[in-house]
């Protein structure tokens, strides 16, 4: 079980996130790619900051929309999506380029990830890039993110959002902000994913599938989080 | 001797350059990458037509201004300037990489390529991308793009504007706009230069260096003129 | 009747519409805030172009995609829409007060046009905007345009689509590219609107209430057909 | 003696400044316009901000360039630039109209303060763009702010910024990033300064024209800065 977390998502004098904190605890770097977050100059210095670390960095591409930051849904075509998603990831991929990093997989980002799991077409397209760089996408289990990316033949790395809540039919509860949240509970929902068990929010327990867990980087207590799992991620490994 | 034009410059619904009639003509297509023209949809279409004309493709980087078509320089320091070619290069490989196609140069659009040809910082920053890429920059011989580019081990392709006016002291004369020209004079000018001949608005003649000639998208007769000069540099292939 | 255009949707180096041919025969012209179309540049020149022709001049703002000429539904709150609406007509206004003229109307463009005419938060905007300038509202009749800007207080001028077919319900069928259309037939059509009769694809007819008439300034012959609608309303008038 | 800040350059999720703070404070709020900093979402806030606290309302208009904060000079043409302030000081006169507010002044941001102090030409499109609404300008003592705005019949107003340091000569000393500054040092240069007196780095004095003093809304402890410096100039007015 690997630990992911958004990166990446500062633009130019704005800065968001506490990716220095976060990156030395996280496994996989989803890199925005400046269509949401992002610009050339935060790119390179994410991706070298994921290398220092010894991160895997993927693309974190999103619907072109810097102002909404990736989260309105827009009526867009599937050729046309596909086309977005790629300009991103090539874009990434120089700055991968440049310090001898490889692309490790691709995760939409907001609006881009709920129409991804949910329309066939928004689907397809993601496959459809996909096919141009072979990596894994990571996504949410049981939604159109795994049926349609496994049909289409690629590696599919469900995961798990340790800072948000599942209601009880284990629905992800989507919010816009992500608020501080009790490091004990957190500990807790990761001990139960490793055991395949989805805590819900009314106390109940659902079976999970998740190759990897989620920490928002917008959580206030992200970094101590971030610091928490991945301690509990090690032990378990040993 | 290779005939090179600017493609793929048109934006959304606007269209620019006729890019069609000119394509089956040319050598080396210089492709828009979305800071001064195009977007991702264009890109792609664009890199689609290249290839079915077995026409070489190159990245044309531009500084941030699609309002301005990249033609008002900006003060932009050479690392963020490095990593706004990066950026643009690495999209446009996404699309090669689509057709599996590979880069085949890069030359610099507008504002940045009279930029880079006189201003260290600026063409320092054009070969440190070029150093992600490992390919051939394209410019004008006489300028720091060829003393730049070759000090620091990248090939150079210096180029001829066969529809651009050169001064009695062989300096490019730029406008802004390209001005439908007559097609004898350019074959003239094309058949001086297969034989090292620059020819100068008085009249007179220079030495000329040059690997690769350009022709503007957007001058009225371009595509006529390419077909011409296409044919001039078979004949002489022969 | 009036005739009404939109204008000004060229964009940097890029040209879109006839405005120059157009111009002279038109009443009412919607000026494009550079939200989809236009910027400073082209709306000053624009609304001097209006003013040299008597036109009168209303603001056409649209949702924030350039890229996609405005033509894509986005997901959008309604005081977003509102704050959105009231920038760029402010923007607009400016260059009217640089020429002593004032603001004529607000036509929403695209994908904003359509939204307000089905959705009640995005009609809500529109009229929460318009409060702000207090001019008439541009629209389709018998949709929320009508209801809503009229329960709202504000003057509604509802416009025929010239150049445009109605299927046998009388419903506009809205396509995204506008072909070269029949100058007898857009005639026909001229005569029964000012006769209050909409003429139907299938050869049928319906009531019309339309206090205006649209041409499409990207109808190839947009120019000829504007010239001869502008004939047939000033013979009426006389 | 009044005291002035640049407010509302936040940007869809990106937070600057600490606008709540220092609003009560000051007597002139510079907003930002959307070229720079800020958008329709928080312009409207910012004016709403200004308006609960009596403070009045001037555009804090910049060239295009959001990735760069505006502080990247760019070859832009007179006409072009007027344009582009018109543009942006319209945009924000709807919000001040939908609240009932009058626009109080205009003051050049960034790249665009420094050109407009320097080149006559910018100067020339700021007093021109000033014409439009007839309002004072804000900019710096002796230079062509003072010089070109009052040649041009504008109401000029000199602003000291009392958290940055002045050489020798009584230069400016411009710096990208605004470092927390000693509150008793701000303080003693405010007291100084309403008695026309300017401190210097070098511990030496020279004579100050100034009719408001300004804080810039990022340095670290602005919040206080404006307080202390409201309670100095409340002191002396009475």
């Amino acid at each position: 079980m690997l630990l992911n977390c958004d990166m990446g998502e500062s633009f130019g004098i704005y800065s968001l996130g506490a990716d220095a904190a976060i990156m030395p605890h996280i496994d996989l770097a989803n890199v925005a790619c400046g269509f949401h977050g992002s610009d050339a100059n935060h790119m390179s210095a994410t991706v070298r900051l994921a290398i220092r670390h010894g991160v895997a960095i993927g693309a974190h591409p999103s619907l072109p929309d810097l102002q909404g930051f990736g989260r309105r849904e827009m009526a867009i075509g599937r050729e046309e999506l596909r086309n977005v998603i790629l300009y991103q990831v090539g874009a990434l991929t120089a700055f991968l380029r440049a310090s001898g990093a490889r692309l490790s997989h691709i995760k939409p980002h907001g609006a881009l990830y709920g129409m991804t799991a949910r329309d066939p077409e928004a689907a397809g397209a993601m496959a459809d890039a996909a096919d141009v760089f072979d990596v894994p996408i990571m996504g949410l289990a049981g939604t159109l993110h795994e049926s349609v990316y496994t049909a289409r033949g690629h590696a599919f790395w469900p995961e798990y959002f340790a800072d948000l809540d599942y209601d009880p039919q284990g629905k992800l509860v989507i919010t816009r902000t992500h608020p501080q949240i009790d490091a004990a509970l957190v500990e807790a929902r990761v001990h139960a994913a490793l055991e395949g068990r989805l805590l819900t929010r009314d106390g109940g327990e659902l079976p999970l599938r998740a190759s990897t867990i989620c920490i928002h980087s917008d959580t206030p207590n992200a970094a101590d989080l971030s610091r928490r799992i991945a301690r509990i991620l090690q032990n378990k490994t040993r």
